[in-house]
């Protein structure tokens, strides 16, 4: 953090925002730095760092030249019974489908013995016309080659392959957090100091078989995680 | 980023050090900024930043004057039926134990009207040694008010309430990611620039009853999440 900037100030100054924006809602407009500094007798650089922050934690966004209140996180649940379907609204763009080979951890993760042939696809995710998640499947291209021909790309990819007879039996999903890479932070049009959330999962069939490996890259600033056991959770 | 140092040069010199790193053992000694640059064929700055990434990563850590290669991340499963016991190896400090009254969250998550009496139990979690957490657990005083003279801080505090004949049917947990504020960085001994999990968790009885509200932030560094469902996934 530049000098000068007293990082307890900032926190406080950012509560006190926090608090203000609990008045507002989605697109509605934050008052400028100048106003808040001004409101909370603060130089407008502590308001500046403040606002960084929340905007980070995606509690704002930047919208033309100003700032307004954003729309809650997508909540995104984890490991769910339909394999990894996202949460509604979300719509995927392919990006890439190639073949290639596994490396060491692809092939450990599916089973598969290294520099085994796969299939590769880049998808991005959209939710209200933000990209809010990179991800890269691998499949077994001996196992799931039929899906070049047979496969919408605009289609889930779990229905198509739970129609051809495949059966998810359970999932295993693997959450860290991680710093964008360049070509990551313009695809998800976000900052480099966006923490993203990195989800590997691995569905696994009947037979206890990986049917594929799915890494992606969540924003942090506007997904959340949810896991639920239990039915009385709400 | 300062002027002088191109993102995807750090980036390509941070991959090439991962892949360097596969060769090294937990402890083992990071060569130092100096060689990595001569070896790359980079700026010292340009190495400085890719370690710095690797570090916010959990990767790689400080030891004394040098760097050294990072244990694995300790893996918290979510959601477990032990209704959020820890990993194996994790160890408990109670910060702090106070009466106190909901706020509207607190209030929602535990059923109760706001500014109903509470307690307020404070833990920084330890795994070989390092905090790596820090969790605030909120209950209702009425309910639990039993536990100041029952609890032994050392021990489980789910095990402790199950055995009094409160069980626990499900629980629902909520994963984002925040960045530290002054006091919580302190605590967890890790810079602001380490993206932390927040993880609220809330423990329902089978009378569907809210039991506890966790809500914990974990060093992104130091600690991942896995999920699982079904019972083939490894």
């Amino acid at each position: 953090m530049p000098g000068g900037v007293a990082l307890s100030k900032v926190y406080r100054v950012r509560a006190e925002i926090d608090t203000m924006l609990d008045e507002l809602r989605p697109g509605d407009r934050v008052p400028a730095e100048r106003e808040l500094a001004g409101r909370f007798g603060v130089a407008r650089e502590t308001v500046r760092h403040a606002l960084r922050d929340l905007a980070v934690e995606g509690r704002i966004r930047r919208q033309g030249r100003g700032t307004v209140l954003a729309r809650p996180k997508v909540v995104r649940p984890l490991a769910p019974e339909t394999a990894g379907e996202e949460a509604a609204g979300v719509v995927r763009r392919l990006l890439s489908w190639e073949d290639g080979v596994a490396d060491a951890e692809v092939a450990r993760d599916l089973d598969l013995a290294p520099q085994t042939p796969i299939m590769t696809l880049e998808r991005l995710l959209f939710a209200d016309g933000d990209p809010i998640a990179l991800e890269r499947i691998d499949l077994s291209l001996d196992r799931f080659g039929w899906l070049r021909a047979a496969f919408d790309p605009l289609s889930s990819l779990a229905t198509t392959i739970g129609d051809s007879g495949v059966e998810y039996a359970g999932a295993t999903e693997r959450i860290e957090t991680v710093l964008a890479a360049p070509r990551e932070a313009g695809l998800l049009r976000c900052r480099p100091a966006v923490p993203l959330f990195r989800v590997v999962r691995r569905g696994i069939d009947t037979q206890g078989r990986p049917i594929e490996r799915v890494a992606a890259l969540y924003r942090g600033d506007r997904v959340a995680f949810e896991v639920r056991t239990g039915g009385r959770g709400r």
